[in-house]
């Protein structure tokens, strides 16, 4: 399964056109973006769990459901047009209306996503001419700028694109800030030309989301607007069953979701936890995820200090019993703890391993079989800072 | 019901001394503290749900069970002994055998507790010279030097001494960070000399405890050592049956976790999260601690920024379902948002709000009558410096 780089982004598979642009939205900055396929699509989408979930989210699965197919995604920044009402919903169905209508698919067949700062309306005005300004700019090479018009406090955009022989696949995400997937995620939006039918389409997203999306937090916020979309044009004449696309689409979202936790709010250190030997999938998640969302675990990592007592306070929060015995934490492959107690262990090695830009915490329960890999980053001065002076 | 303020903290009440020493446990400041009964006192506990309990907080659930009576409380800052396998057991066991020997008590009758960093041996050389020397100065001015000698990373002590008219209460408390307690908190010490059976007074404790340190959070962290006693010496001749003795335990209770939060880790603003008309008590409770852990819930008051948005986005990630019709949230009694939409407010008034020592998040679910009050503190970059600098 080698997959080769190549350029295009999102764009990159045939049969797909994107375009970013500016129309004032947000302060500064591409902030309407519209990817739009020359034909309909098989397609599939995960959404946020979050019980208020935007005006867009709701839109885009009510499109979604109709027959899984979609010829375009118009999206906007600065606003995640969420805790809105009806308003919200009507501005929604507007901006799928106004795609539709310049790039000529059916209103149904367009997902509209949203980001930004939640309970504000949108500014309609603005965004009417943003699609259409965007429409006309469509093109292949527009992938990049489609992955700029998403962004908030992402410092960087996210693309990939990949040949994976006879047929591609691209994508863009966006998130930096309210991470904590939960069936869903913030946004990313990946195409593929191979040809899969949209029932195995959705059952393939929703494994890979499972197994990459959703073990990623960066301050354990579930937002109102997370959604991932996959768009099939099928244009490179290579068909594809579930199984085999679903290996794919793991790694887009892999990757994907690194790239997201690397530029995640102020952050300054990636964090792996792994939890091996669980008594089964949901604890291993529990706990990994309990480590990896310690304000106090995240700090330390911060400041280079391998302060795992912190790690076993997160882990015995987590879990309603536990033999200590058994138990043990490895910081960069150094065992630090084993069985209730201290394990000796040479402190400038460990000093050493905590001062790199990547920080591996192995954390084993020794009751079981299950393992997980959850990514974090470190919690920093910087995450204080754009939360404090950013109005979401 | 009036409490009279008196001077003495955990000596206020007949029948108690105290006092706190240095023994070189943490750099600088006092680190071992004895409070010592005349006689044996009916007492009770709560005790950390962390599935890694800190071993002194195991021998003192054992000392506890055995017939609901302690005399005297033994207790070190700056080592949690925790995660100390079968050596922080006799250490722990070593602690209550000292102090009961200076005395005169049975170990038994002695509780132990420690706070500061996890997975460190206990000094036992210095631990032992900090009792002998605590032990020789008992007495009943000794309440201030206790309450300073259980500090870690507390910028102040916390204390309470009421006359309560024929009978009195006293209380001590540490705690600043990983304060998320449940089912326990942090360490605080509370004495009387009313006369309170221990069935009775160990369930006052347990309905006082659920409704004041249970509902505190300063980062969402569950330490390994938390723990709540009480002691009644009964030296006073009043007797008080179990509902008279808990709402006097209530206010103590609720006195001391306010102090625990207003002294949060980097705290520069108390924050109440009130849920009202919850479907039932632990929903609210779900739903308020929810709000009150969201980083950036904590972040967006820090800035004095009235980002409402954000509160919507934790209430929602915290409900398995929820109609936004009929929910409503009020910022300092201004409303903000309801009915899923946002609701016109005065900005002038909101800003100026936001800028006070204290911010008032009332959120109404509409949907039931359970409602619950939770105290929490902004997230600062003194947080960050503290848990960053401060090997926990």
């Amino acid at each position: 399964m080698n997959a080769k780089e190549i350029p295009g982004g999102i764009c990159a598979p045939l049969g797909f056109t994107a375009a970013g642009t500016a129309c004032g939205i947000k302060p500064g900055g591409l902030d309407i973006s519209i990817l739009a396929a020359d034909e309909r699509c098989s397609a599939a989408g995960t959404f946020t769990t979050n019980a208020f979930k935007a005006a867009p989210v709701r839109l885009t699965e009510e499109h979604l459901k109709k027959d899984g197919f979609l010829q375009a995604v118009v999206a906007n920044s600065g606003n995640a047009n969420a805790w809105t009402g009806e308003q919200g919903m009507e501005d929604a169905r507007a901006m799928a209306v106004m795609a539709a209508e310049f790039i000529g698919a059916h209103p149904w067949d367009v997902a509209v996503a949203s980001t930004g700062e939640i309970g504000v309306y949108l500014p309609m005005q603005r965004v009417s001419k943003g699609i259409s300004d965007a429409a006309s700019r469509l093109n292949r090479e527009g992938g990049g700028d489609a992955a700029l018009a998403i962004m908030t406090t992402d410092t960087r955009s996210k693309e990939l694109a990949w040949d994976l022989g006879g047929f591609a696949m691209g994508g863009m995400a966006k998130g930096s800030g309210m991470i904590r997937p939960d069936m869903a995620t913030m946004l990313a939006f990946i195409t593929t030309d191979a040809e899969v039918e949209p029932a195995q389409l959705g059952q393939a997203l929703r494994s890979a989301v499972d197994a990459s999306f959703n073990l990623i937090t960066i301050d354990g916020c579930t937002s109102t607007n997370d959604m991932v979309l996959v768009l099939a044009s099928g244009a490179s004449g290579v068909s594809l069953e579930g199984k085999e696309i679903e290996k794919h689409l793991f790694r887009a979202c892999s990757h994907l979701s690194r790239l997201v936790v690397e530029d995640g709010e102020g952050a300054t250190r990636f964090i792996v936890v792994r939890v091996h030997q669980a008594a089964d999938g949901e604890e291993a998640r529990r706990a990994a995820l309990a480590v990896a969302e310690s304000s106090l675990v995240k700090t330390a990592v911060f400041g280079g200090d391998p302060n795992w007592g912190r790690v076993i306070q997160a882990l015995g929060a987590s879990l309603e019993d536990a033999d200590s015995m058994g138990v043990s934490v490895d910081i960069a492959g150094l065992r630090v703890a084993e069985n209730g107690k201290p394990a000796e262990v040479d402190g400038k090695k460990l000093n050493k391993a905590m001062a790199g830009k990547e920080v591996e915490l192995d954390i084993n329960l020794g009751r079981g079989e299950s393992e997980v890999e959850v990514w974090t980053c470190d919690l920093s001065y910087g995450y204080v800072k754009i939360n404090t002076e950013y109005h979401t």
